[in-house]
């Protein structure tokens, strides 16, 4: 990496120059301020050349105004190569089994130095190896079946996906699935899963990191363990999401899959159960169910029903005054999710293009855009009027869910307006007759 | 409304013909399991003609099976209209003087007893002399500017809203206005308004309800209360929105106008500051500022900049799998709010929408869907390459205030993307140098 500019033009290029150090290089900087010590990042092309950056232990990076820097000691030079894999750990063949589907994402990344930013790398046996915990609660077999941030997967990503969990479920050697997975997306996979793996077995736990598991400050370990030893010993089956219950690194939440959403950027207890209390804490080592509201199948019961097939001619459409209605004409779809105002409304001047779009064939349903809380068209005109007009409510399902719900409806259900209204997977609450 | 069937049929209609009882009717009705008493509503048309529903007194409907019913008897015959209002309190010369708008929505709204909903209906008048307590705060001037439920207003709506503040304002008569609004997009016009009314001198307070004036769960009077009396005695100026802090109903939160959002679909406590506390608290008729974070503007310093004008050529599009980037190439408009996921990131398969789009000179920005913390578009590949593309990254502006800030700077801004990253009215926190 040495002679590489790190991405440094100008005033910070020649800094650099000046004390013989190159991004990467673990580096103590002295300003006015004081000292900083830590990895001298490379810089992204269009930043200012005013700012060197330095990621400090916290894992958090700092910028230093170049015209304050009074001195910069290398500490260290640049590693090119993370070190290699532990080894993974020996089995203990009296502990539950559990199947490791890596798919991608934060969890399954480290920083990399040369381009300052997170890359997905980590095999699952490298992640596994590098939880040593996981060994004394379950023997895990890893599979990365595919390597995306979760940003870029689509329904058919979905499709596989469930795929390969029936075929792990199928095998009958797992007490558990744990699925490590990008958390951009991951809620929505969740729902798409709890649609396409109905009458599991087994608890199936989408789990991810907000930090990756190189740094520092990484999520990754206490979410992969809480997730295994759930997947592993929970007396439940369905498809759940484990991340960080609180900001301290103890207790994992353990949602249901209809019912959460990442709820923060950058929080590592981003993920939240919205209108419901987690299943589950696990803390410990340890399994605390919760009384969540939603009515969960016991474990060994189900008989697995795989209908993986998914359909993503649906449009979610988030309305917003200004609104211009031409974008549900144009919303070239079998069914849209809009996601109204308040307990369910748009602007009256939608109705024609909605009602044009029922007349077409569209199923067109209901979510709030409040998040929490249900939708309730019949306390106000508008929303009367929305029903009149053949829009489908949906009560308390979050408008995710509701995407991903209708993109399996689309695929496998006879009568997709009324799938959208029954309760598969606990995302609806019962509806109270009006 | 003798003989009006309020909508029932079949054996609903039945049962209430043979007790001699109608829609309207304050009954008793007794069941197997008690007796419950309240107004006996309307029915929806679509609705089971299997249950008729009673009001509670605790503003709650009750569905009861029409076959379980035993008796039904009628204590108060249907009143087809509201009592009169009450008289206006007399004036007290000693008082600050605030404006009160009135634009419609549940808080200057009562129940329909025909229809079984509710119908923006109150006069500010009527409103004012309903919480008679505001005669000890506050002299207030009401007018009627509008009736409508929020979800049918548009950025003409705000330009209107905002001309007539500026009216109140430059009268120097006022120490505050309050407007009254339906709660559905109050969010959306508190943002609208911090842009259009900028170096306002004296606070302006949008104030709404979640549960109309004449119900006794109502949270109108004290909203109304709190929003008065900060509009007439708190030390800053800005535009603010005055809603219930908790459930208990002693506290009004004011939250910033661009840093808030309405989180549940029912609740009085729905609207909720985003990634920032509220700046005050009003309780027992005294306002207590708190650390917002945002820094505010000092009452009575500022001189009024209006510029109502707004341009509607927006497109909100949020995100998700499946997401079909034509989306993106049929949006027919001059700037593109993104809801992304996490940290601000779209499936790479809308790169080259996005590319056409800022080639066309739409302005494309990036907000989240996650709704708290803030865009961060260099940690990951699919950042980087969006701020590559020229996507602009909007911080921890959300994404509704992003929209309203947008059609703003379409009609006001000479460089609309420098606006969209310029801190106008406490939207967006510092960038940290990158």
């Amino acid at each position: 990496m040495s002679g590489d500019s790190g991405g440094y033009r100008g005033a910070g290029l020649r800094l650099l120059s000046m004390y013989g150090v190159c991004a990467g290089d673990a580096v103590s900087v002295v300003t006015a301020e004081g000292e900083m010590s830590g990895i001298l990042m490379p810089r992204y092309e269009s930043a200012s050349e005013d700012y060197i950056v330095i990621k400090l232990k916290s894992g958090y990076n700092a910028g230093v105004d170049v015209s304050k820097v009074k001195s910069i000691e290398k500490i260290d030079s640049a590693k090119g190569e993370a070190p290699a894999a532990p080894p993974v750990p020996a089995e203990n063949p009296g502990l539950p089994r559990v199947a490791l589907i890596s798919t991608g994402g934060t969890i399954a990344s480290k920083i990399d130095y040369r381009t300052g930013g997170v890359k997905a790398a980590l095999s699952a046996s490298e992640l596994y190896a590098s939880v040593p915990e996981l060994a004394s609660h379950a023997t895990v077999d890893p599979e990365v079946l595919m390597s995306e941030y979760s940003e870029n997967l689509t329904p058919e990503h979905w499709a596989a996906i469930a795929e390969k969990v029936a075929e792990k479920v199928r095998s009958g050697k797992y007490s558990g699935v744990v699925i490590s997975h990008g958390t951009d997306t991951m809620h929505y996979t969740a729902a798409a899963l709890s649609f396409a793996l109905q009458g599991l077995p087994v608890p199936v736990v989408l789990v991810g990191a907000q930090r990756s598991s190189d740094r520092p400050s990484s999520d990754a370990a206490l979410n992969m363990l809480g997730a295994t030893v759930f997947a592993a010993t929970a007396g439940v089956a369905g498809v759940f999401v484990a991340m960080h219950a609180g900001t301290s690194d103890d207790a994992v939440a353990v949602h249901v899959g209809t019912r959460v959403r990442k709820n923060h950027t950058s929080r590592r207890d981003a993920f939240e159960s919205i209108d419901v209390t987690p299943a589950a804490i696990v803390k410990g080592g340890a399994v605390e169910m919760q009384a969540s509201g939603i009515e969960l199948a016991p474990r060994g019961r189900g008989e697995l029903k795989l209908q993986s097939r998914f359909d993503s001619s649906v449009a979610l459409l988030k309305y917003y005054p200004g609104f211009d209605p031409a974008m549900i004409d144009s919303a070239n779809c079998k069914a849209i999710i809009l996601e109204g105002t308040g307990l369910g409304h748009v602007n009256k001047n939608c109705f024609p293009s909605i009602k044009k779009a029922i007349e077409k064939g569209v199923v067109v349903c209901m979510a709030s855009q409040c998040i929490w809380g249900r939708v309730s068209m019949t306390v106000y005109d508008t929303g009367r009027d929305l029903l009149d007009i053949g829009v489908v409510p949906l009560s308390d399902m979050i408008a995710e869910t509701a995407t991903a719900k209708a993109m399996w409806a689309l695929a496998n259900a006879p009568n997709v307006k009324k799938a959208m209204q029954e309760n598969i997977a606990g995302e609806i609450s019962e509806a109270i007759p009006i």
